[in-house]
C-alpha cells in the first residue's frame, strides 16, 4: 500500500448482507457498515448496493487516504478479468464484471477475490495462521469451503477455483450432495446436515429423550442449529456430543485426503461451526492423525480461526494492503 | 542447460532396478543402461550402484559434454537438502543425502526429485501434457501416485510431498490400506487389488467360468496381472471388462475430489495399468464428469501418457536440462 494512504475498504459480499469496513494496515476495523445485498434483484442492484456502502464509508473517511477497495465474493472469481461467475443464491447472475463497475464509480484500485480465499488470507496475515507459512483454511458453516495458503500466499489454482474442499467425497456410495456427487464432506458436516441428523436421532428415540437439546429449542426440533447443538454438548447432552464427535471424525477423514495431496500439515478452521467445543477439535485431530500418511503425521495441527466473521472484510481489504 | 553441453544423465531409481540414460535436449535417449538396485543391501550399496551406472555411461559418452545428473527416486525428497526419506522397499534407509554422495563422485550438478514428479515433468515437457499448462499426472501401477503440474511447473508442496493421490480415501469405512487409512483409492485400483478382485470373482463362480482369463493364465489364477486382465478384456472377457470398468469408475471418483480441490481439468495417466483398453478411460471420464463440480466440467479430459517407462529417465534428466 502507498505509505501515504492510511486504510483500504474491505467488502464482504454475501447473499443476504454486504458488510463493508475501513481496514487499517494492522488489520483493525475502526469503522464498519452493513446493508441488505438484495441478491434476489439481480446483479445491477447488488452492484448499486456495493457502491452505496462504499459511498457511505467515504462520507466518513477521506477517499484520498484510501489505498483501494477489495471485494470478497462467493462464486468463481477470475482474478485476471475481475469477473464473478455463478455465486450461489444470487439471482440472474451469469458472469459479472464487478471490478469494472466499482472502478467506474471510484477512481482507485479495485480487487476481487473468492470469499473463502479472502478469509484464508486474513487468517494468514492477522489471525490463527500468522505463525504458519503453509496451511489449509477451512470454512465450516452452512457449507464447507476452503482456501489453500502456500508460502504465505493464496494458491488459487489455474482458474481461481482451488480450495473447494467441501466436495471431497468421503464415500463414493454415500449421501447425494447438492452438487450432484455422492458422499461430499459438505453433505455430512454442513450446518443443515448437523441439524437434520440431530433431529433424526431425537425423533427416532421412542420414548422421547427429554434432553438438554429439546429444552433449548422448547421442543421445536426445527429450531436446531449448530450453536444450540454446541451449547447442549457443552452442557453434557450426549446426543449433541455424539453428533459433533461424528462430524469431527468425518471432517478429519476428508482433511487427511486433502493434506496428503497438498503436502500440508496445518489446518485452521473458521466459519460458524468453528465455534464448536474443544472436544470437536480433538475428534478432528484424532481422526486426521490416524488417517494421514506417516511422513505427514509429524507436525499435524488443527486450530480454530481467530478473526471470526471479521475475516471476510479484513481479507478483502488485504487484497489492497 | 549450458549450450555447450549436449546431454544430461537421467537416473530412474526403483526398488528393483536402476535405469540410467543419456538424455538429449529434445528428450530422446540415445543410450540407456540398467542394473540391479540392490535395495535390500542398504543405502551405501544403492549409491554404489548409482555411481556405477553413471560411470558406465561416462565410459561411452564424454562427461565434459554432460550438463549434470538428475535422479528420480521413490520416497519423500527434500529439494533443498537433496535428501531422500523412507523410500518403500529400500532396506535400512532413514534419510539419505544421495545428492551429496553422487556429487562427490562426479564434479557436476546433481538434482534429485520424487519419481512420480519426474514422470510428470517428462510428460509435461515431452509427452501427453505438452499442450496443457496445468494437469494432474497419475501413475497407475503397483500403487497409485501422482504429480501436480501448475503453469508447466511441478507443484511440490511445502515439504516436497505433494501429489500423493493414491491416499485419497473414497470410502471412510472402506478397505484397509497399507498406509493405515481406510478406503484409499490405491487399495481399490492398484495392481494387486485388481488381480485379487479378478481372482475372487473367478473363484466364487460356482461352476468355474472357463473364461478367456482362465485360459490366459492356464488356470493358475495367481498369475493374473493387469496386462493379462487388459488382454482378456480386449478379447471380450466379461469378468475382465467388469473389473476394469469398476476400477475406472472408482478412479474417476477420486479424481473428481482432487480436481475439485486443485481446480484442475486435465488428467494424464501413466504407469503400468495406463496401457488398459480405451473403454477404461471412458469409464474414468464418465465417472469423473458426473462427479466433478459444475464449473469444472467443461474441458475435463483424461488422456493416456505418452512416454511409457522412459518417463522416469527423461524426467530425471529434465531436472538438469
Amino acid at each position: 500500500m502507498n505509505s501515504k494512504k492510511s486504510f483500504a475498504v474491505g467488502i464482504d459480499l454475501g447473499a443476504t448482507t454486504i458488510k463493508a469496513g475501513v481496514v487499517e494496515k494492522n488489520g483493525s476495523i475502526p469503522d464498519q457498515f452493513s446493508v441488505d445485498s438484495k441478491a434476489n434483484k439481480g446483479p445491477k442492484m447488488v452492484i448499486q448496493q456495493i457502491i452505496f456502502t462504499i459511498q457511505e464509508l467515504f462520507g466518513r473517511h477521506k477517499p484520498s487516504e484510501c489505498a483501494g477497495i477489495g471485494i470478497g465474493t462467493p462464486g468463481l472469481v477470475s482474478i485476471d478479468s475481475g469477473t464473478v461467475q455463478h455465486p450461489p443464491n444470487f439471482v440472474d447472475w451469469g458472469t459479472v464484471d464487478i471490478t469494472k463497475e466499482v472502478r467506474k464509480a471510484f477512481k482507485m484500485p479495485v480487487f476481487v477475490e473468492n470469499d473463502a480465499n479472502c478469509a484464508a488470507i486474513a487468517e494468514a496475515r492477522y489471525g490463527a495462521g500468522i505463525e504458519f507459512k503453509d496451511f489449509l483454511f477451512v470454512i465450516w458453516g452452512t457449507g464447507v469451503g476452503g482456501g489453500i495458503i502456500i508460502d504465505r500466499k493464496i494458491f488459487r489454482g489455474p482458474h481461481g477455483g482451488a480450495g473447494e474442499i467441501g466436495h471431497i467425497s468421503i464415500d463414493y456410495n454415500g449421501r447425494l450432495c447438492n452438487c450432484g456427487n455422492y458422499g461430499c464432506i459438505e453433505s455430512y458436516v454442513g450446518q443443515r446436515y448437523l441439524s437434520q441428523r440431530t433431529k433424526e436421532i431425537l425423533t427416532s428415540a421412542k420414548d422421547g429423550l427429554h434432553t438438554k437439546l429439546e429444552q433449548l429449542v422448547d421442543g421445536n426440533l426445527n429450531k436446531l442449529n449448530p450453536e444450540i447443538i454446541s451449547q447442549a454438548a457443552e452442557e453434557g447432552d450426549q446426543t449433541a456430543i455424539g453428533v459433533l464427535e461424528e462430524a469431527g471424525e468425518l471432517l478429519g477423514c476428508a482433511l487427511a485426503s486433502i493434506l496428503n495431496v497438498l503436502d500440508l500439515r496445518v489446518v485452521v478452521i473458521g466459519g460458524g461451526i468453528s465455534a464448536a467445543p474443544a472436544f470437536v477439535y480433538e475428534s478432528i485431530i484424532t481422526s486426521l492423525r490416524s488417517r494421514i500418511l506417516k511422513p505427514h503425521k509429524e507436525g499435524v495441527r488443527v486450530i480454530r480461526a481467530k478473526l471470526g466473521n471479521k475475516a471476510g472484510i479484513v481479507g478483502a481489504a488485504s487484497l489492497v494492503l
